[in-house]
């Protein structure tokens, strides 16, 4: 079995990768502390619920004291409507201090059920159970949020779990367009931090079929090995955690403006990353090999341009209400070469510059 | 100025006691590493906003950047509503991760403001600013938290102030039945760990009205000192922070079952010291000074037997619904000496036992 290590501050834990893991969630959380627990509430979406939920059961020796909560599929879970409703059915089911609290899919499953769980009897053990590639990020490291509308993530906490289950398998029921979202996060965790994987991605990812277990295993442990460096050493976003930013603040700018959902998180960020790529070589006067990133990632099917009728000025704006921002200049994560993070404060002029540029000519020209 | 200093494994910080502190919140907070602040949200209750908002604003030197939010006055407004409210307000004026929100009030603000201030952003620094005396024991240890109907402190966090600033001027509006409210706490200080401090108490309180701002700054400075010793031990409630507790499982549900407000907390927590001792008295064998306690308190103004019209089985099924119960077993703090608690799991039968005797014959005849 894969395994790699987290070490924060406040906890340390596994994240533990192998195909079938599903089968033995109970047997993996009895083996890592929680032979113990009292009662499990499994929370899950419709979605996942229909695919993986008997066969995640039957893993159970005992069908008692183990719940099932299902939310709607999508980013609309993740309200307060929903995290009160939640917060009642664990005290109506009665959960006590040494409950666990498993979320089971994709990253909004892992932001709602870890804010329940970090609030509930204020914190009860949980443990990610990610479905998709795009939740290899997110179920590492502690952050769980719901949202307000206009305002992705503002209220949650940095609670970890205490183990991670990624069951390679569950992953193949994506759609490419999830592949891609998740993708844009692995290669991410390349540019800030692991150039030589940046190159082993660039030189055996040409398209998302050929991601069968075992190359997912690989992938995904160099990948979470990153996003594990980074949040050990700084749990809660003092420094260096900013780095896992890259390629976001326009990304986010992107999926606020245009509307959440027409371009999947990770078709966002990658446009975003391009942009910080371009950026970077303005600001520290370097060339990067910008262009060849955009025709690889074009082959996997993003589109690497800022989408249409979104102006300068409108995603400037947006960027500024990022919860990163803190007066006036922007923060933002650039590169100094591949594999090398940096943080940097912007004005606001080189960046509606470039942003004016982007839009009218597109990043794949000759910029200078 | 007296300090009392608070050493927790997730923060250290100080409770700065003293006459007029109100007038001066800027400065202090400024002295204590909040002089990069880029806002402040002060959130209090109708009540003490009316009585004190102007002195407290009068002491900013800007009146941009600083905020109200004025909730109900009572429990009624650690709810989920208010809680969303307030979320939606911060965002709305721009609150950052600079900015500073504090909860200018009694245990009713501090934690719900706390809760706010502990999710916001993931956390945003908060400061307690104390306006009742049962508040030196919530506005210290870093609990804060909101209600679910039938259920109080159910979804919380842990979350430390960056400072308690306490203004002992504003506890001279308080009513009498407040100073009950909060004396029970100190008293109960007394009893789980400091002996000394507990016949001081006996011998110098004999009613509310000599409350000068002299004494209560010695007797605050004891009574925090003993939460700010048991909370440094045990900030997230492992071990002995469980002590604090005493008289609290019964207290707890004689609340609840009478309904909230018919007896203070501090009024209810005093009837459930008493069943404590004679509890302790009986698991251990041991003889406490409980009817000298039962003098002392009536003179006070308490009534320490149970409230008439509740039942031995309806407070023992209300106990059991207590957060800090798991598996089957109540978990009592018992002394074993007047300042020396200690926990014990405690079977149903012994406590429906004395719960009778007590409902039967009261706590002041003769026990053994």
């Amino acid at each position: 079995m894969s395994v790699v290590h987290i070490s924060t501050k406040s906890k340390s834990y596994e994240v533990r990768i192998e195909p079938g893991l599903r089968h033995t969630l109970y047997n993996l959380m009895h083996a890592h502390k929680m032979s113990d627990a009292s009662s499990f509430l499994i929370i899950t979406d419709e979605h996942v619920h229909d695919l993986y939920i008997d066969d995640v059961l039957a893993g159970f020796p005992k069908q008692d004291h183990v719940y099932v909560e299902k939310v709607a599929s999508g980013e609309s879970s993740k309200s307060f409507e929903v995290y009160q409703k939640l917060q009642e059915r664990a005290l109506e089911i009665g959960l006590d201090r040494k409950s666990v609290i498993i979320a089971l899919g994709g990253g909004v499953i892992g932001d709602l059920a870890g804010f329940v769980a970090a609030t509930y009897m204020r914190g009860v053990r949980f443990v990610q159970v990610p479905t998709t590639l795009l939740a290899h990020d997110s179920s590492v490291g502690g952050k769980v949020a719901i949202n307000l509308p206009g305002a992705k993530n503002i209220v949650g906490a940095f609670f970890q779990p205490e183990l991670v289950i990624y069951d390679t398998e569950m992953l193949h029921s994506l759609p490419e367009r999830e592949w891609r979202s998740g993708f844009a996060e692995v290669v991410k965790h390349g540019f800030i931090r692991d150039r030589e994987f940046l190159d082993w991605l660039k030189g055996q990812v040409t398209s998302f079929e050929q991601f069968n277990d075992e190359f997912l295993k690989e992938m995904l442990v160099q990948s979470i090995g990153v996003k594990a460096d980074v949040v050990s050493a700084d749990e809660t976003e003092q420094g260096i955690r900013a780095y896992l930013n890259f390629g976001h603040t326009l990304g986010h700018a992107i999926e606020a403006e245009l509307g959440y959902g027409e371009l999947s998180h990770g078709e966002a960020v990658a446009v975003g990353m391009i942009f910080a790529l371009r950026l970077s070589e303005r600001v520290f006067q370097i060339e990067l090999p910008v262009k060849e990133t955009i025709t690889w990632l074009e082959t996997l099917g993003y589109s690497t341009n800022v989408p249409k009728g979104l102006s300068a000025e409108q995603l400037l704006a947006s960027m500024k209400k990022d919860k990163k921002t803190t007066g006036g200049l922007i923060r933002m994560v650039l590169v100094e070469e591949c594999g090398k993070a940096v943080l940097k404060d912007v004005a606001d002029e080189p960046l509606l510059d470039l942003l004016h540029k982007a839009i009218e000519e597109g990043f794949d020209d000759s910029w200078n």
